[in-house]
């Protein structure tokens, strides 16, 4: 059985949008067992959009749209789907129902967002306004909004379980990753190459992000017991050689492997950052649950709030500027002042493009980690090759959330494994 | 004539990589005026290559594909092309002298790198090791290698100028956008419909971000002086209703156009933050230049920060809670005193998912906004409709940096526009 999906819309033929929702659907379904064998990007025009459905539907037993679901002009998935099915859009009293409960009967779209093409299941919309629907035949169509929350919390509390019920008696795809920080994708190369022989029908991926690497192993079994032990062999072979590396084997963002272990031994966060302006901060609280350990950040931008909030002394910003060790130990000091957190951190650097000098070049970041009763610890890093500035702050931030996870959960010494520069691109 | 692309790669479709060679291609096709008619992605497979690439051909008269170039056994698509065109693949002496130059003798890939299909034009690799090569005909085929930085140099260099041969005779598609804040979907298509009337020919779109919203407009004219009398007409017509709404016809990011006025006029900001976790910050300082007007944030997670950092008084925070436009009142002057900005902004609220009380639900937030030496505004949003919180949080973002877009450029009272709930979702 072939899942393909369809995403809809001129914004994305126009490159002005990333398709975030076919990498979401995608990703997803391989978590549970399937690839996606086709993709395609269509343009918000009704006689292509029926073509290519037709196509898709003959091709492929599972067809997923995404877009073209909203109340103006230029939705036309709906129109199209009925047309397709040869089913006519009738109003439903459910929908309706349910939009004026949550949003009043002030919505001027209700009539038009209650349309649905007969003989479908409904997917409610939780989060937004447009439901989604799914039509079971022989080859089956789940049709998604192209609102990203909208269509993610529609496919996981709907739309899965029938998807996962017409795939029931396919062969799965078994897969697992790691994920690592401070480590470089050629340190991790050799061992992989060891696995392929060992593992030759495991499919092998390293994905390097900016400061974290994420290593996946894929394999197709008819047994989840027998995929597991092999998939558990890989993952062993490469943690053996990088165990205090290994952040995770779940979840790929860091700020979540440092969240979990600071909040289950109730430890304290705050940080002062310059350089990532906040970003570091915005990275420990995008995840609920955040304040439990995360006191706050004082993102110090000018010298003069250097001062004022964390009491960097002028002196030492006269002498040694503000992208120094000087004045990131003081950050940190300033930082531990106000918060009373058991761990502070702070950074000071050049995230470019410009301002950088041959003394400071784009790229320097003066990192800084401090335990409370402890000494600080501070040392620079070059994010080399990061020509650009998202990137020099996402390196920074990804950089300082791994070594505060390698310090409380091994107790690795901060920065010890810092070089002279870090290649920040692959 | 057509233009499809057509992405290679098992890695694109299990959602593992981004697809950000279709995202270039797609965009610089846009801004030399010819849009994109069709995108697929699919995989390694030879039989499957060989079908899409005879319907590409059929339906679009310019196919391009990256992908599937490389040494190894996954790498197909040279085979299939030369197959699809019924040409023999020949080793090309031009490609091997080349490659031999620039690696030496040892790459043990030369003579595999050096096979091109038999009456191809050759398109160099200046940054890698596999070549491409387009094939021209009735329909006309340009084939890439998958790596961003080959791809690119190749399309640069090499491509794009016999593409725009082969569209030379074609009208060109000519776009503008227009970007505005506080404004809803449903507010603005009643007057997209109008120009539906006016102007049938303009393909309007509307994208809703969260607290902003982009409109594109694009017409295919003979004479681009022609176009932009159009397009400018059709901004015009909605600029004139959502007047001091408008913050940019240039670039999406609303941080943007803050930093470009601050800037341009010499005036300073600094913001404390609770419940957008240093989020504010984040997006201000992604841009080059921002210490140019931006002191700092304080992001007070805790109350204690609240007191320690920013002298919220114990009092307040006891009587009224963290979430309340008292203790919104306070960080506005903490944050003033701090940093001596001009502008201060401040907000706190429930980004949930957890937290939420019947009195004080999840999206709950109080904003804040105050100019030195004038009162502080304070309001209170709620983020109806949000469930997830990294919304509640982009949406507070963004709607903070519109009331003070609004507010220096037109002097628009702060939180004149709120009503009792934001419906945050399109």
């Amino acid at each position: 059985m072939k899942i393909e999906i369809l995403s809809i819309g001129n914004e994305i033929l126009s490159g002005a949008t990333i398709d975030t929702n076919f990498v979401y659907l995608a990703s997803r379904l391989l978590e549970e067992g399937y690839q996606v064998a086709f993709h395609e990007v269509i343009p918000d025009d009704p006689k292509i959009m029926k073509e290519v459905f037709q196509r898709a539907l003959n091709r492929s037993s599972i067809v997923i749209t995404t877009g073209g679901l909203g109340p103006t002009i230029d939705d036309r998935t709906r129109d199209v789907t009925a047309d397709v099915f040869e089913k006519k859009l009738v109003l439903s009293e459910e929908v309706k129902e349910y939009l004026i409960k949550r949003y009043g009967k002030g919505l001027s779209t209700i009539e038009i967002q209650s349309m649905v093409p007969e003989d479908t299941k409904l997917l409610k919309n939780e989060v937004g306004v447009a439901p989604g629907f799914f039509y079971e035949g022989k080859s089956s169509m789940f049709v998604f909004p192209g609102v990203p929350s909208e269509m993610k919390a529609m496919f996981e509390n709907f739309a899965l379980k029938e998807i996962l019920e017409l795939l029931s008696n396919e062969k799965k795809m078994y897969s697992k990753s790691m994920y690592l920080c401070h480590v470089s994708e050629h340190m991790v190369d050799p061992y992989l190459r060891d696995l392929e022989r060992a593992y030759p029908d495991v499919e092998k991926g390293i994905y390097p992000g900016y400061g974290v690497l994420s290593i996946g192993f894929k394999v197709k079994e008819s047994s989840e017991k027998k995929a597991t032990g092999i998939l558990d062999n890989c993952i062993d072979a490469i943690a053996e050689k990088f165990y205090t590396h290994v952040y995770s084997t779940e979840e790929k963002d860091i700020a979540l492997a440092v969240h979990t272990h600071m909040t289950k031994h109730g430890l304290t966060l705050a940080t002062a950052e310059s350089c990532t302006g906040g970003n570091i901060a915005a990275k420990i609280t995008e995840i609920s649950g955040a304040s439990n350990y995360f006191l706050g950040s004082i993102v110090s931008y000018s010298n003069h709030m250097k001062e004022s909030v964390l009491k960097v002394r002028k002196q030492t910003l006269d002498a040694f500027g503000a992208v120094s060790e000087e004045v990131v130990k003081e950050m940190l000091e300033g930082a531990m002042q106000a918060s009373g957190a058991d761990y502070v951190m702070a950074v000071s650097g050049v995230a470019g493009p410009t301002g950088g000098t041959p003394q400071k070049p784009v790229g320097l970041v003066y990192c800084g980690l401090m335990k409370k009763g402890e000494e600080p610890h501070v040392a620079k890093i070059l994010a080399k090759g990061a020509a650009k500035r998202h990137l020099v702050i996402e390196y920074t931030t990804n950089f300082m959330l791994g070594t505060l996870y390698r310090k409380v959960v091994y107790d690795i010494t901060p920065f010890s494994n810092v070089k002279t520069s870090i290649p920040v691109s692959r």
